[in-house]
């Protein structure tokens, strides 16, 4: 792959999930700037953060700041690449894990919601993407992205449907959404000193997935 | 009931839901300055937001809104309080409204979701709670109307599990943190101009809500 079609597909950051158990997630690796980044945005939000707070947590000068990045808003673009890029290969690892529709989605929501709790401030992020304006040529790697990750789950959940393993009403894509949005909402609760662990969490919402899909037989038969 | 009483029941909004129908919903109605905080807030954020932003987008001076309200975290309270006071009133109707607990949690969804669309900025004010310090004591009458909307819900999923007609595992807390969730996450992707109506995604969000629950009987028998 050229440079340019990595640049193109968003794999500025890679994930390489192979051998690795997808349940055992640690907070994405960042340079120390993102990692400022991320924080400063969780804490006070894309417009409530300048970039010389983001310089001045991360102990860099301003033009060290803007030799490894664009502005604001190229580091907003790269913490969601980042960010994007770790669900995908995750998600990809827990479908490929799955034998059956079930299986698939539960692992996928699993993963999904360990995204949430094992990087709070990176999972936060997504909900700044609306600062990026529509037509910002930026924003595609993160969309592709995203895309790709909505369609393993249509994929899966339309096999559930076929064979008869799931049933509903709705079009896959309303439940996809709403879906992807209770998983999103974890970051709006969760907190690491709860009393919920990220596994006990992430069971619960793949096994409610399962109900929200209209799974004929919920338990795992292993 | 005292000022004072009233005060920190957090009703100094009141909405009066009688003989109104509850599907029929308007955005909340507010004083011009809490219109524009709500809209400021939506497009920036709160830390995005100053409170002279504040006052030029409703077009007062700073004076007449520092007489009307004490200062920028004072006026996220009493949107905060405006919508919370909304859902209490008219997720009480829809429940009312409700003969069994299947009716009751799916008129109650609808009546949230109906809450997320009909007016998009100020239900997305909820997402700035977080920005509240835990001591700030004007936390409390938002948190104890959240309380008393939580709390109906609960009565009406622990009525359906005691009937048989809900069946799931996890414990009704959970549930109802999934379903306020995927509610909540509304805010992030509809938008007016979208394909969906406000009462489609109310009433997609109402039968998935019974799927959730494990609603042994989805079908109103009208």
């Amino acid at each position: 792959m050229s440079d340019s079609a990595k640049a193109a597909a968003g794999k500025r950051f890679t994930v390489d999930t192979e051998g690795l158990d997808w349940r055992r997630r640690e907070p994405v690796p960042l340079p120390t700037t993102l990692v400022a980044a991320k924080r400063a945005f969780y804490e006070r939000g894309f417009h409530g953060t300048s970039i010389r707070d983001i310089a001045s947590r991360a102990g860099v000068s301003l033009p060290t700041l803007y030799y490894h990045h664009d502005n604001k808003l190229g580091i907003l673009v790269e913490l969601l690449e980042a960010a994007m890029t770790s669900v995908l290969a995750w998600v990809g690892a827990a479908i490929e894990e799955g034998r059956t529709p079930s299986e698939k989605l539960s692992n996928a929501i699993e993963s999904i919601v360990l995204h949430m709790t094992s990087d709070l401030e990176l999972a936060s992020v997504a909900s700044e993407f609306r600062h990026l304006d529509p037509e910002d040529p930026r924003r595609e790697p993160y969309i592709a992205m995203r895309t790709e990750t909505e369609n393993m789950l249509a994929d899966v959940i339309q096999a559930g449907l076929d064979s008869g393993e799931f049933r509903f009403d709705q079009d896959v894509k309303d439940v996809l959404r709403y879906l992807f949005g209770a998983c999103q909402a974890v970051t709006t609760w969760y907190r690491p000193s709860g009393a919920r662990t990220p596994a006990e969490v992430a069971a619960s919402y793949a096994s409610i997935a399962l109900r929200v899909v209209g799974a004929q037989d919920t338990n795992n038969n292993d």
